[in-house]
């Protein structure tokens, strides 16, 4: 491939190594550089970017990277760099702070367009592969009802706050879908489901030396938001259990969209992802979403961008033509 | 809504049917005719359609028609029908003889690029959702596997060949996947499957009165193509029990992507439907489609298109604030 498309990875954490590995596996991508906080002499990436660079140098690599990919958080790190970088270059992100995503767009839509760059924000499983699933199901099966189940896999704001409780060392929490639940959708009769009804919470907690356990599960048992609406487990192991069962970062869940065309006939229309490693889809998924970042700004599409506004070909490392012989 | 978009059906069989149900149901779209080879007075419609016109007036009503869905078979109706009426109208097919894919699709859009027109082929559920399933597992997954399974629904074409066996007065086959194929694909592993292994076929046949059953059931587990390479099983039924148990029209099937993002990390992405109805599904499919040609034409896009050229957002009825606010 005569121009492979350089890729930027902007934060190293867990999706950025991700993201390393997809672009090593993508024959028309090569990772330009790594961006990070941290001292560049310091960091252990898996070997393929040509150039690990700390983060204040990122403005001199403007003509050295086609697609930067931010790999940082949605709580404190896009909210900044989004709008920051798509000023400067072509950007992918997974930002998922559900409540602020217009606001977000807006911004990164405004900076990108003013630096004539492209901006796909938003995008992973979910939001991303699931949002696209559930505005799919909803434009072929109009009059119908849409169910999202996720798990079983850790949600990390659940384990930080049984982290934040007095006395938890660490915590790992699991979202578990309710496989009754799941059927009952299937079943075709568009279900009314509580929050209780689809989702168990699955609580493993390290506890400190001496501390309460009883007042520990009835903390979680009771919190707001987190867990008074659902049945919650708790169990607590040791710091060697925790370490030996609980550091996979497996995730998943259903897209589920059940409705009739005419009376009484039904459709049900299903997508499941079952994941060993969530940041390691996530990163392959933005690793897609690059390419399309990269081939769209190429024919002139400007600002910011999300799932919604991206035709499945420019996902692809395919042509055109192989693509109408070998998938249609 | 101000402007409804206006869309004819060309053939009134149990697609045009289908899609008939989706547009009434859309209310973004009305449908301006139907065209028919029939005696337009002898058809017996939902009564959604404006008019009713024999299909040889149909150069009569370019002016009043936005998208014009072409509802007849793939084997005769379509590649006559196709690059004509693209030179008219934007258009919409289901055309699903694989092999002629390439061809079809060349002729189509020089057709409607000649005309200043936009066509959308091969849509509905296979070739189309699931085309489209197959090329997004593969973007996201491209260390993988993909797999179809089809049914359990009717092939026309395989109980067409039953009926065509001397002594046989009436026949319909179920394509059913093996559930402990779609298994084995679920568990990561890869598998190779045979044909035999990936799906069973299932017939109901009624005999002629003193014709020979099993000379007949012979020569359909013998006959090569369609069943000599499957475990078939042969039921011979009444003319009563096939009206009553076999008029329904009901498919599906799953497309699963297996695969992994880096050694022993693996990942599962499955999409299933299940469908009452076939022509109802596929006509709903077909009528979002026509959304999306209809929207793509206004913005300058010409030629014949498939589902990998079409953005989730041009066949959704909402705007893409709304897109966002809900469904990402």
């Amino acid at each position: 491939m005569a121009n492979k498309i350089r890729v930027g990875i902007l934060g190293y954490g867990n999706i950025g190594r991700g993201v390393e590995a997809a672009v090593a596996a993508a024959e028309d991508m090569e990772l330009a550089a790594v961006f990070t906080r941290r001292d560049p002499a310091t960091l252990r990436t898996a070997g393929f970017a040509r150039k690990v660079v700390n983060i204040s140098e990122a403005e001199n690599y403007t003509e050295d990277i086609d697609v930067l990919i931010l790999c940082g958080g949605s709580a404190t790190d896009l909210p900044q760099q989004g709008p920051e970088f798509a000023a400067r270059f072509n950007t992918v992100d997974s930002f998922d702070t559900h409540a602020k995503i217009p606001e977000y767009f807006a911004k990164v839509d405004a900076a990108a367009k003013k630096a004539d760059k492209i901006s796909v924000i938003a995008t992973g499983w979910d939001p991303g592969l699931f949002s696209l699933l559930r505005s799919l199901g909803e434009s072929v099966l109009p009059q119908g009802k849409a169910y999202t189940f996720w798990g079983k896999g850790v949600s990390q704001g659940h384990s930080d706050a049984i982290r934040r409780i007095k006395g938890v060392k660490d915590a790992r929490q699991y979202t578990v879908p309710r496989e009754e639940a799941v059927e009952k959708v299937r079943s075709g009769n568009n279900p009314e489901l509580s929050t209780r009804e689809k989702h168990l919470r699955d609580c493993y907690v390290v506890a400190e030396p001496g501390a309460d356990k009883a007042a520990i599960e009835t903390t979680i048992r009771t919190m707001p938001d987190y867990f008074s609406d659902y049945d919650t487990k708790v169990t607590f192991i040791s710091e060697e259990e925790m370490a030996r069962d609980h550091s996979a970062m497996p995730h998943g869940g259903f897209v589920l969209r059940s409705g009739q065309t005419t009376e009484k006939v039904k459709h049900l229309i299903e997508f499941r992802l079952k994941l060993d490693s969530n940041p390691e889809f996530t990163g392959s998924v933005l690793t897609a979403y690059a390419r399309a970042a990269y081939r769209m700004h190429k024919e002139g599409t400007r600002g910011a961008l999300t799932v919604f506004d991206i035709a499945p070909k420019y996902l692809s490392a395919r042509t055109a033509e192989e693509m109408r012989k070998e998938l249609l």
